[in-house]
């Protein structure tokens, strides 16, 4: 099968109900990435979305991020930087608090990530509530990169994440409930 | 500059003293990911490395294995699996433990990645002392995968990690004490 076209990737993402506990209905992407071409071609439309935003580098987030930020990265030929939990990044860092269901938590930046000026997208697997991603916007504008874009493979719409995103602009493939 | 020789790499390398705590000199493989020649050039020279040893398939090992198991299942067209923490996959899974310096900690994948008589190789950024792949390795016997190699960006060979391995073939790029 030769996809053309996004909406034929909804067919890779699997709806788990009830995890990671009762009522919660989870997207699951690996079935995405466990087919070549689906993975292939999921990479090729974000590229594809990427290009209207002018980036200059990317930012990955930990951990699944991990997968579309370096995949991108490459295929655009840009530098790739990592967002980690607190205490994984080796040398000096900038952090950012966001909220959990029950307290916060915090993700770090080597403070030479960020340059004055670039133009960075932010890459995650899937948009939820948006807390992480708008944790990595604040941290890129602390440090005066701009953030030309937020892009995720999977929106979860119902939770509004992208209003957290302060008007930045946001690209998803798909979007779900 | 053009990157012809995987020697040319170690100078994306960095050595941090003292991290994550007193007496360790920590190698630090972020500056090759923001150098967006470098890290081309390290996907290219492994995945010419995987292709002695016949790859069906992508095992990546959370959460730096994401990186290079992405970039890698998306040049060489292949399957990409994640490996991850406990709690983290959705669906059924396998789990194989492993030691930490205090305890142990364990590794899952998801029932249906690993088909018999398959071919993986198993994938991360760095082999220190060899506990993770190896558990990856058991997972993937188990189920009846055979595991056709171990590939890492960075092999830290004082530590003896590939002893680990069971005879299994190694790939590293580049080696350090």
């Amino acid at each position: 099968m030769s996809i053309h076209d996004p909406l034929q990737l909804y067919d890779f993402v699997r709806e788990v109900p009830d995890f990671p506990k009762p009522g919660i209905l989870y997207r699951d992407i690996t079935p995405l990435l466990a087919d070549a071409q689906a993975f292939q071609a999921a990479i090729q439309f974000l590229a594809k979305r990427l290009e209207r935003h002018r980036v200059d580098e990317i930012l990955a987030i930990e951990s699944r991020g991990f997968i579309f930020g370096a995949a991108l990265a490459l295929h655009l030929k840009r530098p790739l930087h990592l967002v980690r939990k607190a205490g994984k990044l080796p040398r000096t860092t900038f952090a950012e608090q966001y909220s959990l269901e029950y307290g916060t938590d915090s993700l770090e930046l080597h403070t030479d990530a960020i340059k004055p000026g670039t133009r960075y997208a932010i890459i995650d697997d899937v948009i939820a509530t948006g807390g992480t991603a708008a944790a990595v916007c604040r941290l890129t504008a602390k440090c005066g990169g701009i953030v030309a874009c937020c892009a995720f493979l999977l929106e979860l719409r119902g939770l509004d994440g992208r209003l957290k995103l302060n008007a930045c602009p946001v690209e998803s493939l798909l979007s779900c409930d």
